[in-house]
């Protein structure tokens, strides 16, 4: 029997699908990377999970878990080799809400989008906020951040529970929906966030959030780039639990954006955009009380007091309908892709660092690459930077592969080693990361992966390599 | 040379212990537990710790670390057996904040207290809220929850990174503060909540949060049991991140309270105390804007509006000063232990099944152990509860410790296989808990353990054993 005679005798012969046409739009990542797979196994619960995943182990053949693939690194697509079996996740759309514990379980398959329209009715919401719509699995593989995780934080600390097919096919629970349970180390962080390497999860049982029903949002001008993590604090302290993002855009970002996204008006004409912008906002979930402000008030208010009492710190504030603040910084990763080739970094500092390291680089850029064009944007709040590099046609750097290779090691090598941040702040590792995760990881902890992975079964699950 | 001589050349002989009147106050548990250790240990910084593992490491002794010894699970007094080390973190006092970043680096001896007390004049605060006074060491090693829990979080979920001395003597440094980092499993996590067994932490960088600047508090009477739960939901509905602490309390807790603690006021008088009480807390770090009601005004126009459109579920509302509830709150925990011999849970539901335990544990109690008194108070709105049962003198289980091993192994029982629930939900493992710990954890974790403290050195650090 073959691996794929066993799979269909497992699943249904439906459910594996090997045709170069079916399997293509599992083959093709959503911004970058292809492979090519074995085939394309659809299992519909956890049990047939495992045992396409104990199939797979006897024949010591490699499993890459995919979820909505929307990833950005490599680590829901096969190889180049064929070899490799994608385990599509899809099918997995359990739901169960629990009101009493604010908690929903819910299969890996299933689309954030799917989600929160399920939530809504209830007032509630999972309050992950991402350009993509990723499937649930697929956000706890990555553990994604985005824009609203300086008020709700990242997906690990809104994971009350697992469901998880070990590398050897079996399958093990976690967590059972308890806040508080110590019992021993929280064994659920040794899954999220590693790609499924460590295990598959096909189910999860997610922290619930009670939906915002009112928003304020402001563009906001600092005075120069030195008044960007002042003006955090200052909003911090002004705003405490109202604030829900704070997010930084360069001038050439929203630029890209304003140039290639037609629908985008300029916030900023008939004047100049300036060097630097920042999309505040306020919100809450509560109801105003009677004879309460409105939080665009409040929002006006303590910006038109901070201009007065903290001179130097914001030279600007544009007030409108969040949903037009939330347009210009959505389209800023379409524009910037559109602006031409595009060489993406997403990297972690500590907050006192992102805008150090950003001016930094570009100085070292306009020396070394003046031809590169830096479009950099992110999450100021949390201290990530999309730091985008718009490599003009022709240029090295597009043309020649090692060139392109070459900015991108020393630029991770001044973020990590100079900077001591992350190579990748919210992406995962993937396949794209995998060489810096090779030269920059605790040798001490790649062997704790190592024994890890020996005792939970091998490793064969997943793009990345943590051993 | 004996392991004493090789801890005294390491890190001077003033700071290794072995005189009985010495080492007692670091032999004796705050509530239970008490042990007989070979020497206390005084290291002064995270190198001599390591030095002092690594020695004690060659001599195959067991070390245990200390804080301030608050734990109340025996996580950090010695056995009986005159043959541990205690390690006291006592000595290791660092901080560094960092503003920008809202973080601060603080050494593994320093004080929750005196950490707030240096975070006070920053308008900033480590929320993690306790009866006791413990060591940011041991609120790690414990993963400790407390009372603000629904709003903050655990300490898992706020610190950023941390300083640990393996159990082979080796120096890990993790997270490096940084807030986004998707580079592997959060490693951190194996090593909070397991008290030291997998490296003992010498340092941790937290995530700190803007003070309060306004509270408001009442003491709410449901209108029978099952209406606890649809308030803590109209609560968060009514409140959203406004909702800083719902505390359920018997009327056997405050009434043990107010018997046994002659300061506190009894805020239900003239009229009797009621069967279940609820302490509501609502609080902003925001400032008021202009025109703007009170918290308190907020609080009384909430629960008016609530008593109208929801009948059933609030029987009673009673305002006033925030610390005279939270003092009857923190009393009930003295009251209860002296209300007589205590028998003590902290265990861990699901929200929805709190009040369901403890009905149906009332019950069970009443017809196997008329005599035991139910003092049952915690956290609701994280699904804690501390289940107490005060046993009067000359009772069986106050007379027979295998009585008393009996009725806990029940209530453990129907807590966790009855009910999926924790049998430690925030205290942690310590030696009090080891007996559950290997009845109730799942193999496959406790393999997973093995292969870890193998790879990490072995085990030979803590009171407690996950392998």
């Amino acid at each position: 029997m073959t691996v794929l005679d066993d799979m269909r005798a497992a699943i249904g012969p439906a459910a594996v699908l090997t045709d170069a046409a079916d399997r293509v739009r599992y083959e093709q990542g959503a911004r970058y990377d292809s492979g090519t797979c074995l085939a394309v196994l659809r299992p519909a619960d956890t049990h047939e999970v495992a045992t396409c995943v104990a199939i797979a182990a006897r024949h010591q053949m490699r499993i890459v878990p995919q979820g909505a693939n929307t990833g950005l690194v490599g680590g829901s697509t096969p190889d180049g080799s064929g070899g490799e079996l994608v385990l599509s996740l899809q099918r997995l759309k359990g739901f169960a809400l629990d009101l009493d514990n604010a908690s929903a379980t819910v299969g890996a398959g299933m689309l954030l989008s799917e989600l929160n329209g399920r939530l809504a009715g209830e007032g509630l919401f999972f309050p992950i906020d991402l350009g993509a719509d990723p499937s649930v699995g697929g956000m706890v593989a990555t553990n994604t951040g985005g824009a609203r995780f300086l008020r709700h934080g990242d997906v690990r600390a809104n994971v009350m529970g697992l469901t998880a097919v070990l590398p050897d096919g079996q399958v093990l629970r976690l967590g059972a929906g308890l806040r508080k349970d110590n019992t021993g180390p929280d064994w659920k962080q040794l899954l999220i966030g590693t790609s499924g390497a460590f295990g598959i999860v096909t189910e999860a049982e997610l922290h619930l959030s009670p939906l915002p029903r009112e928003t304020a949002v402001a563009l906001l001008v600092p005075a120069a780039p030195e008044a960007v993590l002042p003006l955090l604090r200052e909003a911090e302290r002004r705003f405490g639990a109202l604030l829900s993002a704070f997010e930084g855009m360069s001038r050439e970002a929203v630029c890209a954006a304003l140039a290639h996204v037609p629908s985008l008006r300029d916030p900023f004409a008939p004047g100049p955009v300036p060097d630097y912008a920042i999309l505040i906002e306020i919100a809450r979930s509560s109801a105003a009380a009677p004879g309460e402000a409105g939080l665009d008030d409040l929002l006006q208010a303590v910006l038109s007091d901070l201009i007065e009492a903290e001179p130097g710190l914001l030279a600007d504030a544009r007030f409108g309908r969040p949903e037009h603040g939330w347009a210009l910084r959505h389209a800023l990763s379409e524009g910037v892709k559109a602006a031409g080739r595009l060489i993406a970094f997403d990297l972690g500092f500590r907050r006192g660092d992102t805008m150090r390291f950003c001016a930094q680089m570009r100085e070292e850029l306009a020396r070394t690459h003046p031809e590169v064009s830096v479009c950099d944007f992110g999450h100021i709040g949390d201290g990530g930077v999309h730091f985008n590099l718009v490599v003009p046609p022709g240029s090295a750097c597009a043309t020649d592969p090692a060139a392109e290779a070459a900015l991108r090691a020393r630029i991770v090598e001044v973020a990590v080693r100079d900077f001591g941040g992350s190579f990748s702040a919210e992406h995962g590792i993937g396949r794209r990361n995998q060489k810096f995760h090779d030269i920059y990881a605790d040798p001490a902890l790649r062997r704790l992966s190592k024994a890890i992975l020996e005792t939970l079964g091998g490793a064969r699950l997943g793009a990345a390599r943590f051993d």
